[in-house]
């Protein structure tokens, strides 16, 4: 259908302007409609002055797709805002499972503009944990069956994959973390060295290096990032690494 | 040791230079060298005229951190260019690595810039693969032995990961991709979606939606990222995604 506009579902970056990539900017500047986390429209409410605006809570990710394809039929330029990278457990993904269940005539066109990822945001703030092959996974169980996660965190404890642990804690969910941390500790020593990062290039940015031994005492809640580093993961002054192995074969 | 300068490594995202962050443009322009692999530093050319450039061919990572510590040394303020994000099998993990074995009085401040990633680059390209948990392998077995590299694909295949491959293929490696397919299709059914990402975001960008069956069939060089989709990934109209369970929970 002719008519239908296009949602851009983009990637503003974990929070610091300086992060936010000009391609997200321009799109920002073409769009009409803006939607997204009252959160983070209000990072970017510069950008989005004079335009129609969305906010909506968290929790309403489907309900926020669903006015950005409904605003994108009536052919308008939509924007739907993620922090950090929008397919990394983002708005991408619930928009996309949106558009597929609509008639193929009347899907609006759907373009992904990535982003800083939240991950990556944290890793090179504590200096290079993922410098090696690594696993992602959220804690959260909210829309996930706890045996899934639980049997992911082992299978990458166990491959010794470095581990990049999202959504650890909430209000609501107080002792997934620790669970994780007992599963990992069957596959890796208390030495092993973790950042905790929270609100990574926010203004109220907090950096903790610790070990999966010491991982209970350290400050985690929503807008934290934990990487657990892999056998080979490194610390010194405050710094962690995992090594490719490139120097040591040069 | 006051004299010493600053070494900032610095993403620079896939090439495109829209998605270059203008924290990586502001720190470029602060620097008095720069230093990359040739072929990284030609994409922004623009950006380091007037400085002191030294392009070091790929597989020189370790030379290019030594020039950039030695330079750092000298009191100057130094740029190591990575593509993507810098931390991701990238730059920052080597520049860590040669800083810690220096004496602590001799070591120039690190800072990681951290860049929008080849693999949430490929994703974005594809729709949303990277909606749920993933693990990221490179299946260069140059530094890594192989057998570490079949263990985690056999366990992110296991724990049903998606899982994204990096460094799939160059002319020195040929057989590691048919190899990792079959290691997957013990886990996975060869209709497995699998999404094909060449040139993500440069001149000769090509994007190739397949499955594990076909994949054999694809075009894949070491500039491709493949990201096989998990038992929850689906494809309409060229696009893939993997659901979080949101849209169904809610």
């Amino acid at each position: 259908m002719s008519r239908c506009g296009t949602v851009y579902v983009i990637g503003i970056g974990p929070g610091e302007r300086s992060l936010l990539t000009p391609q997200a900017g321009d799109v920002l500047s073409r769009c009409q409609v803006v939607i997204g986390y009252s959160g983070y429209l209000s990072l970017i409410a510069d950008l989005t002055e004079g335009k129609e605006c969305y906010g909506l809570p968290l929790g309403e990710e489907a309900g926020r797709a669903q006015v950005a394809l409904d605003q994108a039929q009536r052919g308008r330029t939509v924007g739907v805002v993620s922090s950090g990278d929008p397919g990394i457990y983002g708005m991408a993904g619930v928009v996309l499972q949106l558009l597929e269940a609509m008639p193929e005539d009347q899907r609006p066109e759907v373009v992904v503009v990535p982003g800083v990822s939240a991950v990556t945001a944290a890793a090179s703030l504590l200096g290079a944990p993922l410098g090696h092959d690594f696993a992602v996974i959220s804690l959260s169980d909210s829309l996930t069956p706890w045996e899934t996660i639980e049997r992911r965190l082992a299978a990458a404890a166990d491959a010794d994959f470095v581990i990049a642990l999202l959504n650890p804690k909430s209000r609501q969910r107080a002792w997934q973390l620790d669970r994780s941390r007992e599963i990992i500790l069957r596959q890796r020593t208390p030495e092993t060295p973790v950042g905790v990062v929270r609100n990574a290039y926010r203004p109220e940015q907090a950096i903790e290096i610790t070990t999966l031994g010491e991982l209970p005492a350290a400050r985690v809640d929503m807008f934290t990032t934990v990487i657990v580093g892999n056998s080979q993961t490194r610390c010194f002054q405050s710094r962690l690494f995992t090594p490719r192995g490139m120097v040591r074969a040069s």
